[in-house]
């Protein structure tokens, strides 16, 4: 394989919170990836792409990607698995070609990317005699740091720990992570507000919290949780669940 | 007030992670605050900095940090409290004469950042009259997503959890913390090598475990920690404990 496989992190939606590295190699790149039929997060890394770099002479490579929801143990299911390869197929077809391919990711690569299932079955298609595929991943900003940093607020001080999961996870996780933790970031809290909220109050923590909708990107809006129960939020919205403040 | 106060987060090392918008605010701002006989990550921020900003027409503005160890309740202290204030009372200074200061800080600052404690007791400084000080917090990438980058391997995918705390903190909560999370990030973990290592071989966590030394610094090394036992770490290293890999 003569090509370099990039995953590179575009930052929260503000393109001038793309790094230069992400810059520079986006515009290298001759052939940019993005999964086909793409949920919102995907297709706006490209829209932020565009922000910065010309598509004029690039090719843009359309990707499917498995729509199933991702679980932990989804590269065993034998049908993910196969779309994976699928896509894997085509992405190693470029690379022997000794094209160079971007695979934008919104925010930081390594913060819930798909990306990785598709680098992970990247040695699994290379054709007989070839050794080994290059993947480079260039971290980005982090829609938790954009969060943070709208709203003014540290994530975390001194020796402090912090805790990231999914506000949509059993209530017994959540407790015992809000009981842990000086710091706990809730990401994709728009379709429990209400369940969170009440948890917060009863655990006298709902005037620390705050709402981050759309960090980093046009329209951001902070929302004290306390001031939050009647909010429409947007998929992307973050909570931060802070006790000093 | 006239002049703002930016808190900018300059990126992990490699002035190319910088953002964007990180480099504009720094050539703008006439005025750089650094920390007065600061430690290693304090005066790294500039060196990152001068590589990306040249510091013709620049004022260096030397603020003297209180070097105490800073903890949760530090603020309380009275000593360390009078420090800030008189740190404060510097920056404000030069805010009321229309001067934009900018203040970086290496990785992303809403991550373990002095640079709160002074933006927190600005308020109180304030001279009879002004009403309010403008602070922009820029966030950066961080050394956490850096080092996943290094080892090419993901914090987190799907629904995981993610758990960032200091290894020298109590083993009680670090035992907890490796129970109940999908992805640990041990931060300074230089000073404790050897009890980690116990540690994560009694769980059955130790082939899982990485090592990134300097990430995104030249001179970047992932090490396996199986294999880091007789190594002596830099004070940048961060282990990352992922149970899935």
């Amino acid at each position: 394989m003569t090509g370099k496989f990039y995953i590179i992190g575009v930052g929260p939606g503000d393109p001038e919170l793309m790094t230069q590295k992400a810059a520079r190699l986006l515009k290298e790149c001759r052939v940019i990836c993005v999964p086909k039929g793409s949920k919102a997060g995907k297709s706006v890394a490209l829209s932020i792409v565009k922000q910065v770099v010309s598509m004029e002479n690039k090719e843009i490579l359309e990707i499917h990607f498995p729509m199933e929801k991702v679980k932990m143990d989804d590269k065993q299911s034998p049908m993910l698995k196969k779309a994976w390869l699928a896509a894997a197929g085509t992405v190693i077809e470029k690379l022997a070609k000794g094209d160079d391919l971007a695979f934008p990711t919104l925010g930081d690569p390594t913060f819930y990317s798909t990306a990785f299932h598709l680098a992970g079955v990247l040695p699994e298609v290379l054709p007989a005699g070839s050794k080994d595929v290059s993947v480079v991943v260039v971290p980005g900003v982090t829609s938790v740091s954009a969060s943070a940093a709208a709203a003014g607020m540290p994530l975390c001080l001194g020796d402090e720990r912090v805790a990231v999961l999914p506000a949509t996870y059993e209530k017994e996780r959540l407790l015992e992570a809000l009981s842990s933790f000086d710091t706990v970031v809730l990401m994709k809290v728009h379709n429990v507000l209400d369940k969170i909220i009440l948890m917060l109050k009863n655990l006298g923590l709902l005037n620390t919290s705050i709402i981050i909708e759309k960090a980093g990107m046009s329209g951001e809006r902070v929302i004290k949780a306390s001031n939050a129960h009647k909010e429409k939020l947007h998929y992307f919205s973050t909570m931060i669940v802070r006790k000093k403040l």
